[in-house]
């Protein structure tokens, strides 16, 4: 079989993780990256375009992945790649999930492309997860922990505080939590009994550190519903210690069959790099989505429209053969 | 939406399980129950009629779940009911996979239905999420420990042994294994270093025990690959504690992005009735069947080519909003 050509737009963290992917699959090629800096400043294995030039490479390129942020980069490049290429993202805000697929719905569908929207793991794997232990276990309860790992969101609001130099947070399930599903004992649980947040966190040189540690313990949405600890660090602590991007967490459903047996589904990540596993899930999704495209389907699809079967580089007989 | 009607074909622990769970979903009604006995003398709350008369129920039926056993009863009833209905099964013998498929894809297609074969967890689930670990971390490593779960096959191979009344056997995963696969440390791990065989045996009057330990521990295939400990307990014990059908098991894989990154991928089963867990997965993909026959598709399906979202009884819509 040919190879699939992929293209990457925007090269911060997760575009590089999907460099590195690519390069784990032999049926993939990479073709170029496309940023909106200067072209000339920027590193890499292949040729770096100025995002303004994609349109050149029409015809060149069966899939781009598109890697840039949910907030401002993808509502506005999705529905434009989607005009002229197959595309894969991970738009990840929720709420705004079914408007942002419409969009890309109406440009994909008239112009003959498939558009994967929201892969990663959430959303992404564990959405899959959800939807397939519902449909599996109807009566039952749903339970996602996200953690131990960094969230950029809230890092970034703990550095938005008067006096915070540098700050890095971590989501952390609470063990007894996870525990007390996983014996299916099927708790209520609050915000506060299902995460911990823990800050480290490095101040401006004379700040008020009780006033900054008060201040972001009483954030709300953020903090104020969690038992949140606060630790003033140096810089160099936190380069130190605080630079990688792990992540995961537990999809857990559990649910009653017959007269009264407990079943339980579990679904769990362990990922020493936030941003290279969801590379590694965008690259996957775009092969399917070559291969959709390639039979003729076009417009907007999810995670939960897309067999399992076409992320892999096997053929169906294989996969028959080997994985079932 | 119109209820998708379902038939039962075979009325076993696995049939009696399909009962069940198609009462959890409300968008699935039960038809009738097909049977090789004298249906006069099993007790249903839907019509129980012999299976040579499954034949008058084309039109009636939009799938047939057969839940007959993979050695003798879906070879010969898998085709012969694909010529009728869709149908869904659990065919599991790994090695006549390719075989059966052919089989069954070739009268599936040519009389226009779908057959969703050889589902569950194992083939099944875990089939799915062997072969998503593998797509997204090509580089890696994959382990499945089973149980803690009563295996059928080496219950069944203890009874054989000559002045064994009843047995039930334990397949049990090593806990220590488990913990480095979890740790990321990609262990080499031998049959015996996996898995525990726990057997719990009842003996014919003045049978000789010692003799009847040594032929389960030294019985190839089944035992003599593994650490086998035999407790000989009296039927009443046997009935009160090792009457019911737990198992479970465990998909990890760990594999390696980026410069050096360890990434894993876990999936669980904790079931207190395994019957009742596959009966539950077969409900799943009977509607999703239902619904591919629905949209003019036919042939032969495994769990590889059917996307998630047909498992549902929500619509795309509701599945992007609510699951996503």
């Amino acid at each position: 079989m040919k190879q699939i050509t992929v293209g990457i737009v925007g090269y911060g963290n997760l575009g590089r993780g999907v460099e590195k992917a690519i390069r784990q699959n032999p049926d993939l090629q990479l073709e170029a990256i496309f940023t909106r800096r200067e072209p000339n400043g920027v590193e890499a294995g292949v040729p770096v375009v100025h995002i303004s030039e994609a349109e050149k490479y029409i015809g060149k390129i069966d899939v781009m992945i598109l890697c840039g942020g949910s907030a401002t980069d993808l509502p506005e490049q999705g529905p434009q790649f989607a005009k002229m290429f197959n595309t894969v993202d991970s738009f990840d805000t929720h709420a705004r999930i079914p408007e942002y697929f419409a969009t890309i719905d109406a440009e994909a569908a008239a112009n003959g492309h498939v558009s994967v929207i929201s892969t990663g793991w959430d959303p992404g794997l564990f959405s899959l997860n959800r939807m397939l232990a519902e449909a599996i276990l109807p009566e039952g309860k749903e339970y996602t922990f996200w953690g131990r790992g960094v969230s950029q969101g809230h890092s970034d609001a703990i550095r938005r505080v008067e006096g915070v130099k540098n700050g890095v947070q971590y989501t952390i399930p609470v063990e007894e939590a996870v525990a007390k599903v996983r014996a299916g004992e099927n708790p209520e649980l609050t915000t506060r009994q299902k995460h911990l947040r823990e800050c480290f966190v490095v101040t401006e040189e004379g700040a008020d550190q009780a006033r900054i540690e008060k201040e972001i313990k009483e954030m709300p949405n953020y903090f104020s519903d969690y038992d949140t600890t606060v630790n003033f660090i140096s810089e160099e602590e936190l380069k130190a210690n605080h630079s990688a991007m792990p992540h995961g967490g537990t999809v857990l459903r559990s649910g009653r069959t017959g007269e009264n047996s407990t079943q339980i589904i579990e679904f769990g990540l362990k990922l020493d790099s936030n941003p290279e596993f969801t590379a590694s899930v965008l690259v996957a999704y775009a092969r399917a989505a070559a291969k959709l495209s390639a039979q003729g389907d076009k417009g907007a699809k999810t995670v939960f429209d897309i067999p399992f079967g076409l992320l892999s580089p096997k053929s169906a007989e294989q996969l028959r053969k080997e994985l079932l």
